[in-house]
């Protein structure tokens, strides 16, 4: 990892999201423009054209700097060399996340440059919609101090979550798990606000104490858990373990710098990162300790039955 | 109503949503500077300075213009006046609405002024902050069409909701109420956005399909409901209703235009419209006749059986 060059590719990836961003802002506001029918008859694709436009954009920069280095996105086109050894060095790119929000005309999305070494997040530039301009570049590498534009930024740095402080948790997030006895009163004031990557660069400006999120691919989230990584934050991935037969379903959370922590140089696979799904918490190092050590997956025979019953009603 | 001067309060209060924005953009700039710690230990005084400055500026304004006009505010100084009748014409104010996302550096919150004439929403103009500058103001006044800054705006407007397609509920409203069947893949993409105001004015400009808020105060909705109903918005409020004996409870909803629709001119008090709190479902009229008439109220007690339980086990 000492041998990477981080600041030279900080500085590209946050070119490269700045341009990214500036691209998004046109669309957004052209999107403003038509009315909500027109919006909808066109679905996705004016939005699918500038986030494979973006895509390609950043995958011909990245190649012509970094040859050596592997590109995963969530727009790949080339999905040939899926079979192939990833290098050690990955960058990992969405262009647009929170599409939905985009495309409905909510400024709250995110176009994000994450590069893993070895699984562990180095280098993070996010753009995200901000007012006083277009937007601005949440930024890092590691060792080097995480930035909201110029200015430094740290997680929610208290030992305990407050009642009256934000966090984003998924939506329907008390249907799947609940917290146990010391969280209550200290869960925080729920928000939902649609877009992984936004919700990642929230918890490392402190805006939210912290973020739980259970099914985020590796591009929605490893550029803002490289900025909030630097910025204090510590990662917990969750992994799911059956019970009782297969009947009940707990997750265990484990601490970690690499979000995959089995890397194996020269083995792990492109495939395997494009496949990789797993809940992630990220905060300060006490408070994921604190929200991971309470959180409790509802039984999933508790969930059935409660669906069936739901279902027998209707 | 036709007597009001909706052209010249509709600019008033445009002009004093604008103001107000300025002051809590550049009040957000400053949070944003300080650190987390300092912000914490300040709490919400600089932000109560700003909102208590707001509301002065507001009242100073509206009573030299429109002297024989009532004033609604939720950062009333004055409670003298609580017990006299209410003017058939009063002002609702909300300089900042949303103050725990201000309070924490999430740019979704707003400055809402909005105007019932004996109960109807007629004027509205609610100031949000939007990437491109520091923020808009959308506005309308009844008979005069809706815009957000100068561009026509409409709410989504199809007869039935999109699963694609956000709305804005409040948090842990799954823990209070269920949908019935006919929307059954058809609630939408969920989003907790933390300020009524906000999502009032999302519903108006179409980025919303519905939105429906459980305990609001007049001044968090009047602004955007007035907005909304000239974006094409239909309001329906709900009456809790107890059922046998009082251990069950539903909701009622019913379509209105007043939101006080047992005004009495000369009788409703300003304590009256102060202690209003009623569920509130917004949207096009089709969906909000969908959406109200699908809704259903857990049960109370089984609610509270619940809770006991839990509380047990813990």
């Amino acid at each position: 990892m000492e041998d990477l060059p981080l600041v030279e590719m900080e500085s590209l990836a946050v070119g490269m999201a700045g341009e990214a961003g500036e691209i998004l802002a046109r669309y957004f506001r052209s999107l403003g423009a038509l009315n909500v029918e027109f919006k909808d008859k066109r679905e996705r694709d004016p939005v699918t054209n500038a986030d494979t436009e973006c895509q390609r954009l950043l995958v011909k920069a990245i190649a012509e700097r970094f040859p050596e280095h592997g590109i995963l996105g969530e727009e790949d086109e080339d999905k040939e060399k899926e079979d192939s050894p990833a290098p050690d060095t990955v960058w990992v790119l969405d262009p647009l996340d929170g599409t939905r929000n985009f495309l409905n005309g909510l400024p709250v999305y995110a176009s994000s440059i994450g590069v893993m070494h070895r699984g562990v997040p180095v280098v993070g530039a996010v753009f995200i919609p901000w007012p006083g301009g277009d937007g601005m570049v949440v930024r890092a590498h590691r060792g080097g101090g995480a930035f909201a534009g110029d200015e430094p930024i740290g997680v929610f740095p208290e030992s305990e979550p407050h009642a009256s402080r934000l966090v984003t948790l998924p939506a329907y997030f008390g249907a799947a798990y609940s917290f146990r006895k010391p969280m209550r009163g200290k869960v925080g004031e729920l928000r939902n606000l649609g877009s992984l990557a936004y919700d990642m660069v929230m918890v490392a400006m402190g805006v939210t104490q912290y973020s739980i999120t259970t099914g985020p691919h590796l591009w929605d989230v490893v550029g803002g858990l490289a900025v909030a990584a630097e910025a204090g934050a510590h990662i917990a991935l969750g992994r799911r373990e059956r019970r009782l037969l297969g009947l009940a379903q707990s997750t265990r959370w484990e601490r970690t710098e690499s979000l995959a922590p089995s890397w194996r140089s020269g083995e792990t696979t492109m495939r395997e990162l494009r496949r990789w799904v797993m809940p992630v918490a990220v905060a300060n190092p006490a408070i994921v300790e604190m929200v991971t050590s309470n959180l409790r997956a509802r039984p999933a025979t508790v969930r059935t039955l409660r669906r069936w019953w739901r279902g027998r009603r209707r």
